[in-house]
């Protein structure tokens, strides 16, 4: 079993947009045990798009082709694998309808373009957009070449891929075969440090396998088994994982694809029945924000305090001129104060705050990176800590907000 | 002239790296009016690697070949270019000298495969490697296709293809040409829009060029000229421009692949030496944490609000209870009281507030996507816009703070 994919798309040839659904596909594939052999990129162009897909079709079992599901007359993937299989497309209902809903609600202008989307090959499988409004298609020919057809934009192609086509794979690739994968997620540790931690793990995988995906500030582990039944490869599963977490659980926060440290910090809020408040300098709402990013967040976060400047700091936090004066505002007694302030103006059991050098330039004398992170627990004293974080002035200020994240977590599960 | 783009190597093909060679090429290669038309990628297979040479050879002006020049075993790329076009392989003696003398000096030991990465092929020329070993190559033939070799590490890609290979290409491909870009970066209207009002102009286009691009929030539009000098490309560019400024100029935000509207109001807020301040409810913080992605927004930004609750409506901004009990967080006369609160609180000549429904559940009766954005502009009598946002939440939220940051825009313009 040998599958191929195809990227659509001029910017991606033009070099506009890296290329980054490839290896997302790529890898699950692997983890699922179909080889890619080729990667390719066409423009959209239908002369050339169609070349590849003859190519492709002589040599691949699976040809996946990403991107040009869109509503414009550059989107013509759809429209060229039909014509190759010699298909007409139909309209999708439900998609159909969501389109329409969309410019009804929003009181847009709905062109005949956008009909498009809602498209779907006779005779294929088409797979719902939960994201967007370009249905993707799965083409099965037992005795011919087999076409997966995916959008374009990672928000819409991940669910998509991972809900809609995954299942759709092994069902059709891999019949009598259990495959199920784990996801553990990390902070606090980098890609290189786990590759060498665990690198006889990772050098004799085979069954279950262990693959390495880093983003900029954590890296997730994808534990894969495969077996006769569930319970056989559960067990495998739970295995690896005991050795995992002996050599690097201390940063382990997490199980799951979806799953994010905001989310696990609200949910031991929720459990725990406690209130946070934050008073944010350097990251300027950040913090507040993504915890915010989770649902349901109101029953555990009632508001807080964005103080940039100086000024803000005393006179919405009352903190006192000569604390901000005499040691600054990157030091431990401003984030210290800063943090009790909060907590006790909006009455919640935990108070957090920022305050540092964000960037690009140094700040009462201290280099960009240098942040003081304060937290005051319960009826706890407060506590604070410096940290030094390198790079840009965006990782600083997301380094920031996930260290604090990361803080409370380790406070609530101890 | 058209080039296309092989990458080599298992990692890329298996999703385990991403590859951004690829668009650092292409990038460079469109701002030379050289066409890409394909990108692939290959695996470390010399089987299956020849047959990729032998079809980019069928139809491209040049290929460009990335990885595989290595001293493992499963670096073949230039053994199997050299095999393609019948010619030898020399040993570059400058490169062979760094490399034997990076082993004595190391006290490592030598083995025969490292000298491999000195190899060039015959009457080609080998360019230098700074960062690393391996020799890079440009075969040049005039009746045929010709090759460029490079590296896979991106630290040795890069500086290869700009000092070495770049000046190689203008000299055998564009002699006395010049190629200028510009973009445009729009708000509020979405690319099959843009498509449709420009759809006459994208078909005719020939010089200049005229490409979208669509982001989930924003539409760029990038403006390629060719010409004999930067007065003829300039010229060209000028004019188009101002036949997409007829169609869709009111859309229009700013220029440059590194802008966006918070750098655009930010800009406009210091020009005109205005302070500005927030209160937000569903946004909770990212309308400045936002702002405050810009750096030096402290001259215009002292700090501000994240009133997520009632309660925090009522204690931090001092609305009156029974401006919410009558008219509910989700309401005009919400939305404008938090803006003027914290605009009298904060001393600012902006205040702006943000409040609805992020959702997945409604509130207050009213579907999740409902958004009041409140504006008190300097001494002008308090506003406030309703909006009706759909999709996810986290859409739902930042949908909100463009649209706020673009009403700035447009008052700060008026």
């Amino acid at each position: 079993m040998n599958a191929e994919i195809i990227a659509v798309g001029t910017e991606i040839l033009l070099g506009q947009i890296v290329n980054t659904n490839a290896p997302f596909v790529a890898k699950r594939l692997a983890a699922l045990g179909i080889d890619v052999y080729y990667q390719s990129v066409v423009g959209d162009n239908q002369q050339r798009l169609t070349a590849a897909i003859k190519l492709a079709a002589t040599r691949s079992n699976l040809v996946i082709l990403i991107g040009g599901l869109g509503p414009t007359k550059d989107d013509l993937t759809k429209q060229t694998v039909a014509a190759f299989l010699g298909k007409e497309l139909h309209s999708e209902p439900a998609a159909l309808k969501k389109i329409e809903s969309y410019f009804a609600e929003t009181h847009k202008t709905m062109t005949a373009n956008n009909r498009l989307q809602a498209l779907y090959i006779a005779d294929s499988l088409p797979l719902k957009n939960e994201t967007g409004f370009a249905v993707g298609d799965f083409y099965h020919d037992p005795a011919k070449t087999d076409f997966l057809l995916l959008p374009g934009p990672p928000s819409e192609l991940r669910p998509m891929f991972i809900k809609q086509a995954v299942p759709q794979l092994q069902k059709t690739y891999l019949n009598h075969h259990v495959l199920t994968s784990r996801v553990m997620r990390f902070f606090g540790i980098g890609e290189s440090m786990i590759a060498a931690k665990l690198s006889d793990l990772i050098d004799e995988q085979t069954n279950p396998t262990l693959a390495t995906y880093a983003k900029e500030n954590e890296v997730t582990l994808r534990l894969t088994a495969t077996g006769s039944s569930d319970s056989v490869t559960i067990k495998l599963l739970d295995q690896l994982e005991k050795a995992v977490k002996n050599r690097i659980g201390d940063y382990f926060y997490g199980y799951g694809d979806d799953n994010s440290l905001a989310r696990v910090v609200f949910n031991l809020l929720k459990q725990q029945g406690l209130s946070i408040t934050a008073a944010e300098s350097l990251t300027a709402g950040k913090f507040q924000s993504t915890l915010a990013d989770v649902p349901g967040v109101s029953q555990v976060f009632p508001g807080g305090f964005v103080t940039y400047s100086k000024i803000a700091k005393k006179s919405l936090l009352g903190i006192p001129a000569e604390v901000i004066d005499r040691y600054g505002v990157v030091s431990s007694q401003t984030a210290e104060w800063m943090a009790k302030r909060a907590q006790a103006l909006l009455q919640t059991d935990i108070g957090i705050s920022f305050t540092g050098v964000a960037g690009p330039t140094e700040l009462e004398g201290q280099p960009a990176g240098t942040v003081w992170i304060g937290l005051s627990f319960k009826d706890q004293p407060v506590e604070s800590k410096v940290f030094h974080f390198s790079k840009t002035r965006p990782y600083i200020r997301e380094r920031t907000v996930l260290t604090g994240l990361d803080w409370i977590r380790r406070k609530l599960v101890e």
